[in-house]
């Protein structure tokens, strides 16, 4: 005899692993898919988001959460049966006519957005936004239950965050953060990797590297795609890369960055495989898993003095003269558009004015007609220069033509908790320096993986940081870490 | 408004999308999954199984199926709608219990076989295999709803055919087919390849072999495998191969043969794509394609002649006179014990002694505890040498632990198909060994897309023959071919 929570956990293993079986579906799709599978291959994720839809929606979980007795149930199995609340919840509120018209409709939107960006053209994008924007004003007002749409939102991404809060963290980043930039970008502009670096070297550095950041390949593997990504939970963890042959860096910290996400996949306890809380808790934590592991790690001093003798190993000379150089070429501040390319000082502002311009999209603050005049005006007054056409400005992003209201928040609070565990971290292993210098990550990855990782969906996300660090998440370190590392870089 | 037969369809789609993931997931597995990741795929198939024998059995299908209107339905339509009824009817006659059992005690088998296989040692795997023929027993009565159990299993690889019918074509072609092997074998034997053939050059001759037998690589690719062999339908159809350092044959031919059973799905017509025609129709006939084009083209003397300067292009001096050497060479007949490394001369009486020791299992003429005496006593018959270990005798193929009964003799099914198919080529192409022998293979795959291929599962496998021929299918073609071949080879 069976109890409901039974029930409802073999339910879930079944499902996690059909949701493995999809997201694996779309590393296929970027990897190794023949190029003329495309329309075959959309029918066939259509039929397994169709199985997986059926499955959230699926009464009986309803029934058995009902029934369920959470008296004799551990803090663990609490935590599984909060998320399995929480994802039913979200899945039984969206009207099953709405959910089929945002996937038709993004997945067109798509198509649409890129033609318009190739064609730096915003006018021929702004009524797809606009259908787009309406679809989810009405599936945020579904899932806010008469709260807050953002807000409602935001749970997607980011449970347990308000928009609120954001906007109170985001204002205190938000000066400090225009200032260093304008203090760095007047200075003289740092060294740069010149030359051209041969891509089975790069291959074989990034994968040395891959493994020095404790990716297991056991559980993974590396392959090439158009956009570096991590993809999969547990036992089967990938990750893609790409090569720019006159720029090492590119796919050496973006392979760095992915490991980050994997590790925090192939790191949580095995005890959770397949369940609720066997994968990250949620967008941020991630992000703070690849930005700890690529910036305050893989971009430090320390680091990149025994990435320097590797490089010259791999690559000969570099055209550079010591280890400082290499040091400051790869944290080089420059005036750009892209959010992609923005390093550790902008990053940041990137996101803040695309927080701001969606959360008030949402609030019908503004409509998609004002949208391009909002951010180039925005743009210049935090980065102190002008857009000069819209694929360098509003149309940059893929994010909001497939429907992303509420993600971007979470890369910058990724870093802010990147922040605060890069300083706990420090406190807790003085000596790691010395480690970085050596090659060596483990004091730092294992402090990762104890603290962090190894919960999976445990606690919600701020506790996650907050049971690493010991304190509640705040942006001061993040704040300090940037204007000491980029105050000594640009002698500020 | 919809129809029964529109829900029907609608519903068979989803289920062909579905079918064409696991199937993926299977590919995968054997290619590019993380070694460490088999305890997960194992629930990851097990929940993708689960999907698909859910809607095998929906009870909708037989609502439909009943309420339907033939009338106004089209030829296609009608056919479409016999392969639903016939899954339907499949999977709703075995109780849920029984699969699961199956499913259970195989899965454990194909290990307990692997290694006695490895410690050459049958008592230990016979009584597990006894528990997997006494499963299958009454799956096939449960199917046989009281007709003949055999018959009953036959019909998931080659519906259409019985037990009495393959009796008496296997019949017909086992004196002959001894005969042929005794007066070859008592001839010198063939000439050889020699020496070591680089990896790359044979990666490289047997993508372009692949591409000249008219393997779309747009919809298709090759990769790496232990096993070879070809997986998907439509849009994307992978075929895997192997390297043999010594043997440039194995790679060249089995990829031929691979490239035979994916032709066959990519040339389907695309109105099928996703619903029960858009695949090949039996096992049958999908050996006949995988073997006219491995041994009827690829091994004639004509395209050997091609493959002569191509071979010589690729590896240097072969270590062989002539063309006609090379033909010898590819054609070669000796003594072994093992099925999958079998010539075409023997090839199929390793076929039919499994197809007689089977059907005899299952009837219960003979025991699991007989099976090792029985192979061996047969095989010596056939042969005319003994078994001298398991290995090479009853634990040879993987199949029965896998509780694939009925599957063997679709092997031999296809060879006599592939024998009509090319006796009716031959009249409709009088010119097509100075095809062949110009490495021009299209006036074959063209006639075999035109008259077989493209129709996927419309006609019932022996309808699909005798359509592309013309008439019945027999083992006269098959038979005179191979007297005639081999009698010029081996002078006799």
């Amino acid at each position: 005899m069976t109890t409901p929570f039974d029930d409802l956990m073999a339910h879930a293993r079944e499902t996690a692993a059909l949701e493995q079986v999809a997201g694996r579906l779309g590393w296929d799709q970027e990897t190794v898919m023949p190029r003329g599978a495309a329309a075959q291959r959309s029918e066939e994720m259509a039929a397994m988001e169709g199985v997986l839809h059926a499955r959230r929606t699926d009464p009986r979980v309803g029934d058995w959460l009902a029934a369920l007795e959470t008296d004799t149930l551990t803090a663990e199995d609490l935590a599984q049966v909060r998320l399995i609340r929480r994802a039913f919840d979200r899945a039984t509120r969206v009207p099953a006519r709405l959910s089929a018209e945002i996937a038709r409709v993004t997945s067109r939107a798509q198509g649409i957005w890129a033609e318009a960006r190739a064609a730096d053209d915003f006018d021929a994008f702004a009524p797809t936004l606009a259908e787009v924007v309406s679809l989810k004003r009405e599936e945020g007002a579904a899932l806010s239950n008469g709260g807050d749409v953002y807000d409602a939102m935001l749970q997607d991404y980011e449970p347990g965050i308000t928009g609120n809060e954001l906007d109170a963290l985001f204002g205190r980043l938000r000066p400090r953060l225009v200032a260093l930039r304008e203090a760095v970008l007047a200075r003289p502009p740092a060294p740069a990797l010149t030359g051209v670096f041969d891509e089975a070297a790069q291959m074989r550095l990034s994968r040395k590297v891959a493994g020095v950041f404790g990716y297991d390949m056991k559980r993974g593997r590396v392959d090439k795609a158009v956009h570096p990504f991590s993809s999969g939970s547990g036992q089967d963890v990938r990750i893609t890369t790409r090569t720019a042959p006159t720029d090492p860096f590119n796919r050496l910290y973006s392979t760095i960055h992915e490991v980050g996400h994997a590790a925090y996949e192939q790191n949580v306890d095995p005890r959770y495989l397949l369940t609720p809380l066997g994968s990250g808790v949620s967008m941020g934590v991630h992000e703070s898993q690849s930005r700890i592991y690529e910036n305050q790690l893989g971009r430090s001093r320390a680091f990149l003095g025994w990435l320097w003798s590797e490089m010259r190993d791999a690559f000969g000379d570099l055209g550079l003269a010591d280890e400082d150089s290499l040091y400051a070429a790869a944290n080089g501040v420059h005036r750009g558009y892209i959010r992609t390319e923005a390093d550790e000082v902008q990053y940041n502002l990137h996101i803040l004015l695309r927080t701001d311009l969606e959360r008030a999209l949402i609030s019908r603050e503004i409509e998609v007609s004002d949208l391009e005049e909002a951010w180039n005006r925005r743009f210049e007054a935090d980065f102190g220069y002008a857009v000069d056409r819209p694929s360098n400005g509003v149309l940059q992003d893929v994010h909001w033509s497939v429907g992303l209201f509420g993600y971007f928040p979470t890369y910058t609070l990724g870093n802010v908790y990147a922040g605060c565990l890069h300083g706990a971290l420090r406190k807790a292993v003085p000596d790691l320096d010395a480690h970085l210098a050596a090659g060596d990550l483990a004091p730092a990855t294992d402090w990762l993986r104890d603290k962090l990782q190894r919960h999976g969906g445990l606690r919600e996300p701020l506790d996650t940081i907050a049971a690493a660090t010991g304190e509640a998440p705040t942006e001061e370190p993040l704040l300090a870490y940037l204007e000491t590392k980029f105050g000594a870089l640009y002698g500020l």
